[in-house]
């Protein structure tokens, strides 16, 4: 079988055999072709437009600056992609799907804003950038997260069209849960709770799961919501997400210890040198390869009930998370 | 005319003649009739207990904790009140306006807790305790406010019943753009911005609109919306709550230059002390009286049309605002 086309390059933290890619020969053959690395490409311009709209510059600036300096300073897309994507999936129109996948990314950015302040993780930069406070001011910072947090509502309420008011409700709902404090408040709250301490297996996917996973999760499931989707087909593609967002946690405290900081692009062994818990302190690094490929077969096998040609794009983009290098 | 009953006592910051009291005598009758501290007490109840069931003490305990310190910790519940009158007077089952009515002081504690930190307004103590950041330590001051603030549209969406989803979604939407770069944030970001100068009146009047009055407006709007109310009647309690929010702040700035200290329960003169910008200081005591009986007669206008019993509470409410000494 050949590689599968996309921006995954040949070394591996997973061979490819273990995580799955034979399994499913009709998805493996739709995969072929297929071109994540554009498709990605192509649903970001979308995205970036529609959130460039979503905050036009206008009076107070400041405020609007704040906001836009995160929001549209670019990044994957990874989680209005997972909505386009689901919303497809399900038989909808990736249209009716855009204001959700604009509010998971001011979600995003309003968590990013609020995460780097001083008296939380106290970070100055970003992608190499000063990050919202260091440019902005702390004061700026935390009412352009929390203008960001109430547009995504406001945004999901008054711009989705041609979707039944019951989904777009039932929309709303989910993303109010995934921030709130059974969501990504949670994962940050017992995040900060745990700095310096040994944590155990349970709490480290605690934190994962609502501070990375959740938020992918909504994404997936809103998507399918707005764009028809069955309960059943909702709730396959919320496992799908939180296998792909734990996936994504896994794969990142493999690399940080197989990798050198060359290959990363960011220092490498952090986590060792600090005290940080991670699924190879916690496992060891072969339990944490195994689990990571448990949760690729698991994304993967939610994945089965589904069109093959529209679950192309899921399929693909768990295996691109599985199988970074950096 | 007898004294209006309720709490409002004798001496005045306006005369009962100039405030339009004797203006409608239909009107007036049925508020002789209505005892409006007994009807805040009983709301204020309902929704101390809607709220306490809308935020339990669960795992991660230390934030909900910290959401229950600041949302429970007492306060008149004027927006809730706002959100059931409104709701009533359209013809609505109270019932159907609790979720709102939460929705509205959930927000109304996200907005007191991050105004409060030291980055902002830089204060320690709220209605004699410490602010919630002195409680709690400012990272769960911040993640308290947005867990309260995604919690808001969370709770409309979900626990919002009876009510068309096409009039939920209406409540979300209005709800969304109070808080954001147009509503509260820009009330608090413009404010933050004329700190130590000198503003004019269009600036004066841009943050008491914001800051205040637009939740107020949102509480009231959100109510009729979710009541079953008519655009007309939804404008009208929008343009009422405006009145009654921006006379809430002239009095304020009246009683500040009127009072002593022990009158107040608060430092007097503290606005004349300060480089704060006032009504009073920029349109003269005369003038800024002037300007509170012009609001309020606009307030009352905004009622004729309605129920002159159902309206009474709006009505009440608002003499209560304009005729307060603390």
């Amino acid at each position: 079988m050949p590689a599968p086309r996309g921006f995954v390059e040949v070394r591996c933290v997973l061979a490819r055999r273990d995580v799955g890619l034979n399994k499913n020969k009709d998805m493996a053959a739709g995969i072929e072709t297929f071109n994540l690395k554009e498709y990605m490409a192509e649903k970001a311009r979308l995205v970036n437009e529609a959130l460039d709209m979503a905050v036009p510059l206008r009076y107070p600036h400041k405020i609007h600056e704040s906001m836009r300096y995160t929001l549209l300073a670019g990044g994957k897309r990874v989680r209005p992609i997972l909505a386009l994507a689901s919303c497809e999936l399900v038989g909808g129109d990736e249209s009716v799907a855009v204001p959700v996948a604009c509010a998971t990314e001011m979600i995003h950015a309003m968590s990013l804003i609020h995460d780097d302040l001083p008296c939380m993780d106290n970070d100055d930069l970003r992608r190499g950038q000063p990050t919202n406070h260091r440019a902005f001011g702390e004061d700026t910072a935390i009412l352009a997260g929390d203008a960001l947090l109430s547009l995504a509502f406001e945004h999901v309420a008054a711009r989705t069209t041609g979707v039944p008011a019951e989904r777009v409700l039932w929309a709303v709902s989910e993303l109010g849960s995934t921030v709130g404090s059974q969501g990504l408040v949670a994962g940050q709250i017992v995040d900060i709770a745990s700095e310096g301490k040994e944590v155990d297996l349970e709490v480290l996917e605690y934190i994962h799961t609502h501070k990375t996973a959740r938020l992918l999760e909504a994404a997936a499931v809103c998507g399918a919501i707005v764009g028809g989707g069955g309960d059943t087909e909702v709730e396959r593609l919320r496992s799908y997400a939180r296998c792909v967002g734990l996936l994504f946690q896994v794969v990142d405290d493999i690399l940080d210890v197989t990798k050198t900081s060359e290959e990363l692009g960011k220092t490498a062994g952090k986590d060792q040198a600090s005290s940080k818990t991670t699924y190879p302190k916690l496992l060891g690094l072969d339990k944490a390869r195994e689990f990571a490929q448990t949760l690729m077969r698991k994304a993967e096998d939610e994945l089965a009930g589904f069109d093959r040609v529209r679950a192309a794009p899921l399929y693909h983009l768990a295996h691109y998370i599985a199988l970074r290098q950096t």
